[in-house]
């Protein structure tokens, strides 16, 4: 890799520069008003990846927001890459709690703060550049296809679709994604597990508007009461979820599998300290690492009903709703889980009561196998740059279309993520390290060198 | 009485035209940027005062918003009948829900629609035009004050100070309040009981940051999920409510007492059909008149925590928090159940997360017996203007101050209040029957008239 880190050293604030053209544009796709975003957002990326030297790149238009592809195809017989990424972001609310604004990207303290500056902005656009720096000194090792959705933070929706029809066009031997982290800055981690996912939105009613909480209040089910208590039902004392058959497809894991993942290096010391609790909290019987990592979890993500303003009003409110997260572990079906859900939700409805259930959308978990070739290229390639030998991680988080890939393209995904669980990823103030963002770029041409060696 | 009903209909227009200038005053006390139309909402009241015929009306300064008092003498050996009534209102949101702008009234199907319309403006007013009627007709037999506060819908926290501090001003032999319903349009009742009340607001904190709930989802406290299984175990599967000694000092009523309450009309069935209901939902073995007129209750008046937006946002949040409000029955103290509810909740609280309880605001319960002179003379108004005897009823409601009236004062209170049920207080789309309106202006000279009869 001739003059690989001179050649980023020499054009470091001209890949800031371009990267922060991509952040300045709010492409938060769970919200309407974002819309025209999503168009400006794909279109800078094809200016981008055409002028890192792809041979052609368009904005292909989808049921829903588009998908930028771009491709540089140097031979019949060498391997295809193709890198997936996403130019969405999450929506920034609270945003009172940010300290710069979300998409006026600062550097400070060696960080990039804005929302999208790691996921996924920041960690795809290191492929574009790893791959420029490849093709300007003519030592591209491999056919490259770059695949950019607008639609990840919220299920994918269209890419399926997109990938069903585009099936010859998107062929690769290896699907190449940075959207997950690593252990940590000096521990180099390759993902090789993600979890599922089932969103859905409840809605209680009760009376048919809101009512005075003295003359009612007692006699009429207040529907924020009564989902507190269907949500409070749906785990038990040791933190299980109770819906029936929700456990019946979980992979167990092997006392062995379960005794190597207990390696990796964790200090639940400072991991409280860092999210500031006295004690964490999940599922009886696992640790922490495990809570995350192989079992299925149930989060309510957003709460609301009655009055919610300054001071005090006394009403008995007409709805209650909360949004629902259920991560999903191998082997659990999304939509079969969502259904599980929905049946036992509406079951345990009280008479008094009208409950409606809305699936938003799910995916399924994904295992990477660590004896591909792409995974023992990409821990070449970290032990190179990091100087270490990269640890295998199952993440807690969930990419769910990367199992979409495998089940309708037939290809599996390796996931080299340079993110860090401080990069507070959909939360205010996201952050992303300049030494990572780099170093990412460095270790990536590395992955293209061994996997066309290996390849061959 | 003379010509009384012809007084009413030569001026019912600038009657209604005057109680719309004081609907028009969005004199919401719960927020602070309302607190300029406070002091306009209290000078229009004066004006009004006077120019009914009081000898003199002040807007005296309290710690708060500025008490309306007005009064006129007629004699050191009349009895002092007090007015009391508010001149602030309840916040409007959900704003989207109302049929027409809250602070412009309009006259539709025989009601006046707007948010004080009836609570309390419109049933205050009322007094002020019974008033005019007297003094205009040289009839007026009793001494009469006025008082109207601008913060009865938040507790009345510094009326308390204003009576300790200005006790011979407000001496009176009775204290006459219209700011409660009556069962039906063609069924008078006198309110005999009202409930008391404890509000709070808590706050579950887990983590100290809105966390990824991918990544930290199953291994770290949802502060929604715990505050739902907290606000769930305040009620057992029989709806009562499980804090330790909340009940110890509720008065149980014989059951000579529950049988007699047993015989107000009420109909279940249309009551379930006026509020789409399949069932009514409240505390094992007591009715639905029994569970807001004699049972205290829990409910939660708002709740809200996480991302509430648009769409589907996968985070695991820092916060969660939940307005919730006591009513209380006669007995039971405000503060004391305010502090077992603080400590229960902190107690339950698990190790993962912090809590932090505030008490907003409180009362006590009031009982008002029926044996008492102004209860006779509010019967016999009742029975000359509606030809028929009226109920007492208990109202689920609270108005804390009235038991603050006795405490501090030892002024026992009548209320007497034309509202209904359908009105809508504290709910979008609040309204008044003009009917009910004109009768009250009716009836309540004739209870001047036995009142001072009955205290000659």
């Amino acid at each position: 890799m001739k003059d690989l880190k001179k050649y980023i050293e020499t054009n470091k604030d001209r890949f800031l520069d371009e990267l922060f053209s991509l952040i300045r544009i709010p492409s938060i796709s769970s919200q309407e008003e974002h819309k025209p975003d999503m168009i400006r957002c794909a279109e800078r990326w094809r200016e981008l990846i055409l002028a890192a030297g792809a041979d052609r790149c368009e904005v292909m238009p989808t049921a829903g927001n588009p998908v930028v592809y771009g491709e540089k195809i140097i031979s019949k017989t060498a391997p295809t890459v193709m890198v997936y990424g996403h130019y969405d972001v999450m929506p920034v609310d609270p945003l009172e709690l940010w300290k710069t604004d979300p998409f006026e990207p600062v550097v400070k303290d060696g960080k990039i703060w804005a929302r999208g500056a790691d996921d996924d902005k920041g960690q795809s656009f290191m492929h574009a550049k790893a791959f420029e720096y490849l093709v300007k000194t003519n030592q591209l090792p491999c056919n490259v296809k770059f695949m950019l959705e607008g639609e990840e933070e919220i299920g994918s929706g269209s890419l399926y679709d997109f990938c069903k029809q585009n099936k010859k066009l998107l062929k690769a031997d290896i699907i190449l994604v940075s959207d997950t982290g690593m252990i940590a800055t000096d521990t180099p981690s390759i993902t090789t597990g993600l979890r599922g996912l089932s969103y859905l939105e409840v809605e209680v009613t009760g009376p048919n508007k809101d009512l005075h909480s003295g003359i009612f209040g007692g006699a009429v089910a207040n529907p924020i009461n009564i989902l507190c208590q269907m949500i409070a039902s749906l785990q038990n004392e040791n933190n299980e979820i109770t819906i029936p058959h929700f456990y019946d497809d979980v992979l167990v894991l092997s006392k062995a599998e379960r005794a190597l993942m207990a390696k990796a290096p964790f200090n639940l010391e400072e991991y409280k300290k860092a999210l500031d609790v006295r004690a964490v909290h999940g599922e009886k019987g696992y640790t922490t690492i495990e809570r995350t990592g192989i079992r299925p979890t149930l989060d309510v993500c957003g709460i609301w009903g009655g009055y919610t303003g300054e001071g005090s009003k006394t009403v008995l409110p007409s709805k209650a709703c909360a949004k629902i997260s259920m991560r999903l572990v191998p082997n659990q079906d999304s939509t079969k889980i969502s259904k599980l859900f929905q049946k036992h939700f509406e079951k345990i409805a009280p008479k008094s009561v009208k409950v409606k259930v809305t699936p938003c959308h799910g995916g399924e978990a994904y295992v990477s196998p660590i004896d591909m070739p792409a995974y023992k290229a990409a821990e070449k390639a970290y032990q190179q740059t990091f100087g270490k030998r990269p640890i295998p991680t199952r993440s807690g988080g969930s990419i769910p279309v990367i199992s979409g890939f495998e089940r309708i393209l037939g290809t599996k995904a390796i996931l080299m993520g340079f993110g860090l669980g401080e990069d507070a990823i959909h939360s205010p103030n996201e952050n992303y390290k300049l030494e990572h963002f780099f170093k990412g770029i460095e270790t990536i041409p590395y992955f293209y060198k061994y996997y066309a060696e290996m390849m061959k």
